[in-house]
């Protein structure tokens, strides 16, 4: 099967450049990236080559991912198993066997093929093999084409925590395929576009109009629709880390509704809500408190919630969750030093802030008043 | 037990900076750096620490380690197996375990108290660590103390190789306290000279000559000698290291004696011989092969076998190894790109090289030659 028989190369790959100075790498946005040579041979290092995916992206998109590598060349594969409860040490470690059975130097470039979960193993795999090695990424869920295209950041789950285990390591380049998302349940789509909007909403009023008025576009897949949120989504990201690579300041906005996010996914189990559900509802819960301290009004609040409405994500928090469920997580959630409570809230629609002195007594109203699905 | 009572603090400590811009470090080395809060306080990240050491280390210096770190910080302990085999990543998983059990968040501090293995195991653990904490290098051998102290490597080994997953970490700072020598093993403080050796030979004939004239007194443990011969050592390899961070040039030649060496070890079975046992008969072995490429003369050739010996260190490769042995392992080092066979030689004493086309025959011969132990 070549590309070509399942969709039409019409648009030319979009480049944008993430600009880390020694460590600056492009990211490649469009149809038919994968498959051909142009787009992903020139970033790698040596003759040796390993791809990693895992069992459901394998028979859709391994060989259209070879037919990109040139003959010459050493290539490897691991096909792992699929889902968040494998982003594990244990699975990372069989990254580490495969590469040493193979005999592979520190000139090798780890490829990977597959959504957040691979991504993030596959850079951490890379990040410590021989003290670091090269790997490219090129991500099939629209998830991780917004989200862990830019940042450097890899790692794994720990029993106690999520990403606890990890690395900040640069990719190559980021090859994103349009073509991909095809095949990506609708659900997925969705919890894509939350991360999209979320973009819009902390730094990019301009995006979100646009966003309004090509939702039905992007979950149509029109190509350009999709290589335009993709792009934009990836430079606001790029912007806001170059700002702040340490992740001290204005890097925190980018968990906009996460917070209330990841007590959603942790009280359900993961796996129940996909994380970009329960970002769409957090990112409900932000705008109404926001409106609680006066920052928005009405019809900021209705016009944020229809547009998560129309991306196919909830706007209410999960039935039987109560106040008392949220606080204790949001209080472990890891980006709370010292235990102290700190919210992403919007100021208007496209600018956010970082607030320290959340109101407790509005937070438990909120908490508590919140509707459940 | 306070350090006062075992041996007199006559020496300030001499501080040697590692320039690395924003991760640049001081090297505090002398008498009773540990056991006051002077030299460990100012490098705390913050109020949590974990202290990691071994079963072996920990009766001897663990309490004199705890006296330096002020009573209102939240400190744990971790003791872990002594021993190269205990060099894992199952180990390092029982330090992230640690962390996560007391809820330490990236404000914390890990400190390495131990040798090489230690130190190497806390730094990837530290560098991994919700992707990158603070750790402090205590080292208590005299190899981890003029080895470790300077590069940044840190890492495990893989059943099919030595340091195989890794990362580059750099330590908030260094503390050698030489009165840990006290309780070292005479055969430890050997092997941990056979590093010192190496710099002079590689880089600095002065420091040869002063080596020559004091390597009684190094044997002795006499604290002025320790502290300037450990401080050169840094030095020299911090030099070295600045000048070629990525590993592809001038810090090949910090492996003098290593390819042999490494061999040696591998062949005869890790904790058999020593590293640093290994590394002098490796520099003898260097030697002879510089002088039969017609660098070094019969009088040079002996003077550095003199110096070698004088540091109760071997000069003849172990019985019962042949040739074959050698150079089946010599092709598996990882320095040896693509299987090219790469050495350090010495073109002078005082001047090392790296030398890509060995004559195989020449190199034969050396390794059916050489003398036996």
């Amino acid at each position: 099967m070549t590309h070509d028989s399942t969709a039409p190369s019409r648009l030319p790959p979009t480049t944008l450049n993430v600009d880390l100075g020694e460590r600056s790498y492009p990211i490649h946005i469009g149809s038919a990236v994968m498959g051909t040579a142009e787009w992903l041979a020139p970033y790698l290092a040596g003759n040796q080559v390993l791809v990693v995916t895992n069992e459901t992206i394998a028979p859709l998109y391994l060989e259209r991912l070879r037919l990109g590598l040139p003959d010459h060349l050493e290539v490897r594969t691991l096909v792992l198993p699929d889902g968040e409860e494998y982003k594990t040490l244990e699975q990372v470690s069989r990254i580490w066997d495969a590469l040493l059975e193979a005999g592979f130097n520190r000139r090798c470039t780890l490829i990977a093929l597959g959504g957040g979960v691979i991504g993030d193993m596959v850079g951490y795999a890379a990040a410590s093999y021989q003290r670091g090695v090269a790997f490219i990424q090129v991500p099939t869920t629209l998830l991780s084409q917004v989200d862990s295209s830019v940042g450097g950041k890899t790692g794994v789950n720990h029993p106690r925590g999520k990403n606890m285990i990890g690395a900040f390591w640069q990719p190559k380049a980021v090859l994103i395929d349009i073509d991909t998302l095809i095949t990506l349940p609708s659900r997925e789509l969705s919890a894509g576009l939350a991360e999209v909007i979320k973009y819009g909403l902390i730094r990019d009023s301009d995006f979100l109009g646009w966003l309004e008025a090509n939702m039905q576009a992007l979950r149509g897949l029109e190509p350009d629709a999709l290589v335009s949120a993709i792009e934009r989504s990836c430079r606001l990201k790029a912007d806001i880390v170059a700002e702040d690579e340490t992740e001290q300041g204005v890097r925190a906005l980018l968990n906009l509704g996460h917070t209330f996010g990841h007590a959603i996914e942790s009280h359900q189990g993961y796996g129940q809500w996909l994380h970009g559900e329960a970002v769409g509802a957090g990112m409900a819960m932000a705008a109404e408190l926001s409106h609680r301290l006066g920052w928005l009004d009405d019809a900021q609040v209705a016009r944020c919630n229809a547009l998560i409405a129309s991306a196919g994500l909830p706007l209410e928090a999960p039935q039987g969750m109560e106040a008392d469920d949220f606080l204790e997580r949001m209080r472990l959630d890891k980006k709370n030093l010292d235990a102290r409570l700190r919210l992403v809230l919007l100021e208007s629609l496209g600018k956010a802030c970082v607030f320290d002195a959340t109101p407790s007594d509005m937070l438990q109203a909120l908490l508590e008043e919140f509707p459940r699905r």
